[in-house]
């Protein structure tokens, strides 16, 4: 459970809160009547249970109609990883473009080298997965004067601030429209090195931003579109292996600004979930609208 | 002169651009009609001069009433640093408050180490110096949910997005107001040492970013509140003095991010000034409004 979650939880009224270890979770779920999860197994809807809410913004763990059937209601944490993940996205990207990266890399030998450094405001931005995280990262761009286009696996419902949706199908045209890509996507078999040597390529003299998961980008591929192609940055925050394995030639290069998978830190998690989690006993309990709700 | 500027003034239509060195200014400036200059000496009024652009935003070093006496037009070059400047100091401030300089530094020694990150969404920032730079960055702040306070050396004429301006002499009071703290004043002997002791006890457990001239950070105040004090980081691209000592602590502290002196550096500044140049080339042949006009 992220830090401060557990902290938030125990302080709402009238719940008696149970933190069962791993092995104790589908012991525990036999009387519970609300379950605060990220794993999931069919066998833990007991009879008591009326409620789980997921602390993931995916629910793709989920049986639903299972749920359905046992009239579980299921919600979501949708909404309280993109403020912490957008700023992150803004804070690798402009390590690169403003030579920040670069100069910390110099500063630990005390070195003093003013190097070239180019501005973000008037570029193209492509958002890989224009999720509630990538819509968080969509409005600090356009509010900056970044244009921004994107993929979604369902493009005909996206309702937000990008100029342009595409299928996932339109990765490839999403990749040579923008000057900067940055990667939301989750794992999985359906993303795996989505970002391959042809999107690297169709960046072009760009930088590529990625926070979702590591299988998304082709690793292989990268390093060789910073050295022989046209790709200006790489900003890492999730690998294909991690930890990143100490013998990457990511951990040393002078195009790539990385950070060991932290990108959804944040003090503000725990109050924000607990703010869901409020709101969604109130609906539990009869007195309000559910957040979130999927089932 | 920036990068840039000098092709940029090149292109412009019907100018014989003239590049004298240092020592052959006061001969050239006898017999042109425009200058394009940062620095100034009364003596290059000659007969012909009518118009005098500043490749600065200040204007301090101009002799005003000569000008007006001679009628010669004076501009600067207000809003060519600001984008810029607005986007560094948020790479800085990102940089500290995701954790991405204290990672680069551990990429250094390909160190997997995963700390602590926290949001700048909801925070107060005081701008010290709130002109034409100081509200550019204002206004990305305030898109971003950022409150905004800040100083100006006259602050009755404040006419932006932050919500409340003092004098200079309510620059303690900004720093106690603040979790963030921007100095973006100008060097001289008003603003030296603005940021001591007393100040940055007063930002607290918060960040300072220094973008203006390093006389304005008194910088052995800053090791001792950063390693006894409550100050979570300092993101610095102007120091005492410059280069930075190799031997000074900022070089390899883990709360400080730091470049060198480059926050004004951009692709973007030299057509920027060209457009301003373009529109008062219009405006000196009759045919359009002045920009920037001082005098």
């Amino acid at each position: 459970m992220p830090k401060g979650v557990p902290e938030a939880l125990e302080a709402l009224d009238g719940v008696e809160l149970v933190r069962p270890g791993r092995d104790g979770f589908a012991e525990a779920a036999r009387t519970a009547e609300i379950l605060v999860t990220t794993r999931w197994d069919a066998g833990w809807i007991g009879p008591s249970l009326r409620w789980v809410q997921a602390v993931s913004t995916g629910y793709d763990q989920f049986d639903l109609d299972a749920l359905r059937r046992e009239e579980v209601v299921l919600t979501t944490a949708r909404g309280v990883h993109g403020p912490q993940m957008a700023e992150h996205v803004f804070g690798l990207l402009l390590a690169l473009s403003r030579g920040i990266g670069v100069s910390m890399r110099e500063a630990e030998r005390a070195n003093w080298r003013p190097r070239s450094a180019v501005e973000i405001g008037g570029r193209t931005m492509a958002i890989l997965g224009l999720g509630s995280v990538g819509e968080e990262i969509a409005r600090r761009a356009v509010a900056w004067g970044i244009d921004v286009v994107g993929t979604k696996r369902r493009p005909e419902v996206y309702q937000g601030v990008a100029r342009q949706v595409w299928g996932a199908d339109g990765t490839l045209e999403a990749c040579r429209a923008a000057d900067i890509v940055v990667s939301v996507l989750p794992g999985g078999d359906d993303t795996a090195r989505t970002v391959g040597p042809a999107e690297l390529e169709a960046i072009g003299a760009g930088w590529l931003i990625s926070v979702g998961r590591g299988s998304v980008v082709d690793e292989s591929a990268l390093v060789p579109a910073l050295d022989d192609g046209d790709l200006l940055g790489a900003g890492l925050d999730v690998f294909e292996n991690e930890p990143l394995d100490p013998g990457s030639p990511l951990w040393s290069h002078p195009r790539v600004v990385l950070t060991p998978h932290m990108g959804g830190f944040s003090e503000e998690y725990g109050p924000r979930l607990a703010g869901i989690v409020t709101a969604n006993l109130a609906a539990h309990r009869g007195g309000g609208e559910w957040v979130n709700r999927v089932v």
